[in-house]
């Protein structure tokens, strides 16, 4: 709507813009020939040969015989991206777990390690401390050295400095993780809330791959969204992103510690899960999902309507609000049984006018279980340093 | 995230670029003098010396000496919009009324016409054959040419090429009518969701404007919502607006035609409000109006009681999806009693963690009454030939 004039472009941020595409699509999109690079990019074959050229010789990118021949005559060579010529660490922090990776240049997850929070969460100094450690014993095992690093929160988070306002069910209030982590790393580091993050991971490597208009929902104790709108992650005032979480879906319902009621994450959230299948709160992972999976047609109808009703309601007004082809249900989400996730599927067509206006909203569960935010994380940290590498 | 890598810009791209922009700037912003044109789209002044002097020479601005003189020397031209050079048709299509008008480059509006539908919205083909008779008397009476229209619809609309899906309220279905008025006039169509438009015109020209995350809530018969998002409209799959009126707010409220029950629209639309009021339904907007300024405090708590809780529980939802810094309550909602409308701002403060998070949002009134769609289609219109004028 509100345009920005620009100076002309000069062609060294020409050749620049171009080579973050390509880096990019590799990252991406993985090995890929010169010939389709140039189809994809929209570039010329002189163009791309420089740039290949120019990555190769920093070690950025390699080239090889492709593995499948594919008709006759000289085999076009792939182009590859360098796992090593650029590793960032993707920080994971959940309610019960902290996850950290580092991951290389592609996608390529280099190492990683995880430990159990047991209750101690509200303790941010301490799981700060624990990540940096972490983190350098990881590096120096593996031998490399990070550019950028990402990190997941399951809260309200300012993007511009990862300033954490408020992480309720870490018990985190007012936590500057952002500089914490610049200062102990030194490098770029961005932290993002865990449903934005999940979303993008969906978007560039899961489900949503390809997909413009897609709503992830993230579901541990908290239950959280992330929406790719027109290809990009949405976010509202100062980069805080919406909390799906906080819809209100049940206005008679039980207290939330956001001052509302009957918010969705108060009815469809791990702990509402528990109370459903009859299971003390915060029972292990396993076990709730074990007791999901044994669960007979007739128990899923009686035991979980309620929750049923509450996860239908939320995702219709998900579903209107924001008008996406696909919506993916991540973590505990990817759990239910599949006739459930039907049924739902089935009440969101018949009740939802966005829906039908746009000729139907796909739901599906995400395929990357537990994972999604780590490598989001990971893509998150990516995005800062693809024009630098 | 993802990125189109682009050839070089070539000079006249960049010419052309910098000609939309202060173009841009004049129709929106109104009189500037060439240096604050300058200092504000970051171009020195012997690159908009050349394009004020070429648009002048094309009739597309002018020059004036300043009324009000500041300081000693020699006055700074004020560079101004000509209306004349660029005059678009806007149309608000409303349950009760359709409007037309026809508006000059710089947002002045020429001329106008309305007439009511008087329960007569079933017939899109005679609404649109009105349409197009009307225009074309007020283009002849005003002897201008329009080069582009804007319309506005309270439905569900394929922003591609006009196509109506559904506007339930008008009882329209599949109508194409981006095509039919395309045909009609020769010009650029654009057709819009009414909530869109309005939300549109509020940023560019209202209480939202300078606002990049910002809600419109409209309510008529129907009620919608316009999300400004990072300063653009926010926009799901295939270019249809989200329907916020269909959020879920009562679970165990009235049936909508949608196929759900307790939509937001339901709940606290025109038709809930005269229920409220105990005035018979589709009563004229005028005694609606007369009632709510006539309510004592002691009657908007009782008599509004709930329509206040269902409109809190909407908005509450809003603020914690999108995170906007401002919402603005427009059409009938403008005629809540601000006492009403300061408790509803106050619930939300309290209850929603996001508003609190961004340091809380902001609820206001529109100033622009019932012209708001009708000035979003004009900026629906010239959106579309700012770069060709």
């Amino acid at each position: 709507m509100t345009s920005t004039p620009t100076a002309g472009a000069r062609p060294d941020e020409v050749r620049r813009h171009n080579r973050t595409a390509l880096l990019r699509r590799l990252h991406v999109g993985g090995p890929c020939t010169r010939a389709a690079l140039a189809t994809e990019l929209g570039l010329n074959r002189s163009t791309i040969k420089a740039l290949v050229d120019g990555l190769a010789e920093s070690g950025v990118v390699s080239e090889r015989v492709p593995r499948a021949r594919s008709g006759a005559g000289r085999p076009s060579l792939l182009v590859l991206p360098e796992p090593l010529a650029a590793v960032v660490l993707a920080v994971d922090i959940r309610v019960e777990q902290v996850a950290i990776a580092l991951v290389g240049l592609g996608g390529q997850l280099l190492g990683r390690d995880s430990w159990n929070l047991r209750g101690r969460a509200g303790e941010p100094a301490e799981i700060i401390t624990r990540i940096i450690e972490s983190t350098r014993l990881l590096a120096e095992e593996l031998d490399v050295r990070m550019v950028a690093a990402g990190v997941s929160v399951p809260g309200v988070v300012r993007r511009g400095d990862g300033y954490v306002h408020e992480a309720p069910n870490l018990k985190w209030t007012d936590v500057p993780l952002g500089d914490r982590l610049t200062g102990a790393f030194g490098v770029p580091v961005r932290v993002g809330n865990d449903a934005e993050i999940a979303a993008l991971a969906e978007h560039l490597r899961g489900a949503a791959k390809g997909s413009l208009d897609a709503v992830y929902v993230s579901a541990d104790i908290g239950v959280g969204g992330g929406v790719i709108s027109d290809g990009t992650t949405l976010r509202g005032t100062a980069g805080y992103v919406g909390e799906l979480g906080h819809m209100v879906v049940n206005p008679d319902g039980r207290p939330c510690y956001c001052g509302s009621h009957g918010c969705w994450e108060t009815e469809v959230g791990e702990l509402a899960l528990c109370r459903a299948l009859d299971l003390p709160e915060h029972s292990p992972r396993g076990v709730v999902v074990a007791e999901l999976r044994g669960l007979t047609a007739t128990q899923i109808t009686t035991t979980l309507g309620d929750f049923t009703r509450w996860l239908t309601m939320g995702l219709i007004t998900i579903v209107n609000v924001f008008g996406p082809e696909l919506v993916v249900l991540g973590d505990l989400f990817t759990a239910l049984p599949p006739p459930l996730v039907a049924q739902v599927a089935t009440t969101i067509a018949e009740r939802s006018l966005v829906s039908r206006a746009i000729g139907g909203t796909r739901l599906v569960t995400s395929t990357m279980g537990t994972d999604a935010k780590l490598i989001g994380a990971a893509e998150l940290a990516f995005e800062s340093v693809l024009d630098t590498v």
